[in-house]
């Protein structure tokens, strides 16, 4: 088993020099512990819980400063997309492309993602089974889709609350494809705050460190110098200032696990 | 208490014979019992469970089968869109919008539906709470939506099974919206068949019976003459000769509620 | 199909003339509507949330009261059990047996009921599916249980949250058992007051009137004549000023879904 | 941090020669491991899915094993009780009282068992939330009960599956009592397989490393040298002859874990 990969940002993206600041310190910090890093921010939140929500640069800014990022600092980056028609310019852009959960059975946008050539990772949408992600994978397949990375973001349980079967983490592995686990979605209290979505972010690392000791390929994290004051997901995103520690912890469990 | 709005069809668009005979039975059917009757029918189905599952016809032929259908029998239609924007052309054939429910947060396709002018209907996600429908109708109506329905078609309830919460309908309605029961998509089991969604079709009508019973706005069933030969959704679809008994019983069902 | 049955009472019993006072206003709703009436109420509730909580008039007291009541308005009566060595004075009582949902897979405790000749009335679960009831029929059956009825009040819906799955009670009907709807407890909160369980008392109806349209035998109500002084489940309970409109509403409903 | 709790055993009683095998060949897996071991097995299954399943030699025989166990190789010993009258003769016979999850609410069996002044575990109720244990404990110490323990099983999730919430964890360990996972019986179906109790042994192993990185006091698990033919349970337990490697994977994970 590889190195342990870790897909972070800030969630949304706010400016160049945020990208980057962020971007720069995940990238020592992983490199420090051996750990594969993937940058992660959204040019645009096109499902927010509310209308009057911050939605994000939009797609010719944001890919601007993802494009850059990528130059400047020789990191990976991931986002992700909507709608079909764009999936040529994000795919210009960045070096993974990501199927938002809520959109992970819109068989078009599936296809046009795969039809990049680009690798593409679909978050399960809450209201599939782990196993439904062959299907997903299907889809991805026969629009060419080659290289592809599956992440479990929580299951819907009851009203305004998910929960995270680890137990589905293997299943979704059957399929052949990386599983990476979303730690800070998965502890989202969606919708808990009447006009946005609440979270646990206090939960987000037990689960992380659960993933690793069940053994998956990666971990997904949303994190900000001060989520307080993050323009979405603040309610379940990590302070920067606690990845350090966090991240050398997922390091050590993941070569612990990769020795059984 | 007006009358009970019954949205029908054969899910998904086949023919245009196929449609104005289901059309034209329903359409005639709901006039004898006092109901009010809208044509339901997709020309695209974009989510299907497995990358082969039939489609449909598109939307340039089967906005058109829609459009002479309207005339032809002067019944009101509605169909399902999936993309902002398709939402001109749709509403130009159509006299009513339905959002999906996987799409029920999507802002970009809910701002362009409500742009139309046209009414919109949407689906409740299956991971929204009732009390969630609210913050849909607020982007809505942020668009300049003003004639807005909501449905319920099933919440998630652990893996491949949904379950009906009656008691959202009442909190639904509490938007101002007239709320709909979808008896027949709440009853599936969705990817209960591995490549595709199975389901209780047994268990639509007593569901139907029981919203009515409940006070909602209107039902939403689909039907079709040969549910086992439909190219989607056979498991859960109503064969059109149980229709005249069904559709009197909720007639009736709903005369009694409304004296209440 | 025969008359609607209603089992309702106070929840717990407070005092011989309060019981007489609630059981005589529901035997004269019930008969001038043409409902069956069961009178019910607990002598313990031995599973509160908190060991602080009022808990009843215990036993021997309570299957007193219970005695005398059925002796002075000649109305069949039931309360529930919790442990086997009780079974034969309870028998004794009443008129018919009621196993609680937490206990419903208890087979001693079945089996003491069973043998007593009593009829016995199961409440499912809340961990259960409709048609695991069967096994518990099974139990009911191999100790000799002859009249069996299966009550439903709701499956766990995430945390501190109950969802009634209407599509279930034709299920249970398949044991070829009566089935009845306790459209109280199944909008409970469980634990959803911290210290005690909440509820959504307004919901109760709707419910009520839902399981009478798919067509249950009987309909279980907690009600009280002052909800907010009931010593427990007063948040769940309806009010006894509101049972003549509620009940006359079920009597109708039934009638005309027995037509069907 | 101190070392990892280790309960496990056969399920179900079946001979003293049997207890006797699986326990010594655990206390020295676990001696080797450096974790402390407690034994479990019942001496009644009292809620099996079915009238005719096997439920065990009974209290008297089966807390004779055990007794003899305890004293033959000195290990200590747990066992679940079912009534309140059992509580004195249990306590006696063993060292720690295990509550059913399906009596976790069972006022008077908490109060009987925290009476011996034995430690006492309950299972966490699949239909309780992980906050709802601070009145278990509440009602436990008010009836004397000083030494407890916690133990997650699995919340409902649909019909006949369990999930286990990971984060729920930490959360019961907020009541100050250690928190024990149970990695056989969360991975349960109940009622799965028709007339019992079905389940996915595979994802036990996972789940317990999950709960290890976690940060839990101890790990519960069932094993038995041939689990297909185990009276109970079988579809869950853990075969004998995998247990050195699991209990030194969860060891090894723990020491790193509390390092941290």
């Amino acid at each position: 088993r590889g190195p342990l990969t870790v897909i972070a940002g800030p969630c949304q993206l706010q400016s160049a020099d945020h990208a980057q600041m962020i971007a720069g310190t995940l990238q020592e910090i992983c490199a420090c512990n051996g750990l594969n890093f993937v940058f992660k921010a959204s040019f645009d939140k096109a499902n927010r819980s509310a209308h009057d929500a911050e939605r994000g640069p939009g797609a010719a800014a944001g890919l601007g400063i993802l494009r850059d990022l990528r130059k400047a600092l020789g990191v990976p980056v991931t986002t992700d997309l909507h709608l079909p028609e764009q999936a040529g310019e994000v795919a210009e852009a960045v070096d993974l492309l990501q199927i938002p959960a809520f959109l992970s059975r819109q068989s078009d946008l599936l296809a046009a993602a795969a039809a990049t050539g680009r690798p593409v990772n679909v978050k399960k949408g809450q209201f599939l089974a782990p196993w439904d992600m062959e299907q997903v994978v299907g889809k991805l397949m026969a629009a060419g889709g080659r290289q592809i990375a599956l992440t479990e973001r929580g299951s819907s349980f009851g009203y305004n609350r998910l929960v995270a079967d680890l137990t589905g983490l293997p299943r979704m592995a059957e399929t052949g494809c990386p599983v990476i686990m979303d730690a800070t979605h998965a502890v989202q209290l969606p919708g808990g705050a009447g006009h946005a979505s609440g979270g646990r972010r206090e939960d987000a690392p037990a689960l992380a460190r659960a993933a690793v000791a069940v053994g998956v390929s990666g971990i997904f994290l949303e994190t900000h110098e001060d989520p307080a004051s993050a323009p979405s997901d603040g309610a379940v995103m990590q302070s920067l200032s606690s990845m350090p520690a966090l991240l050398e912890q997922l390091a050590r469990l993941h070569r612990l696990v990769s020795s059984f």
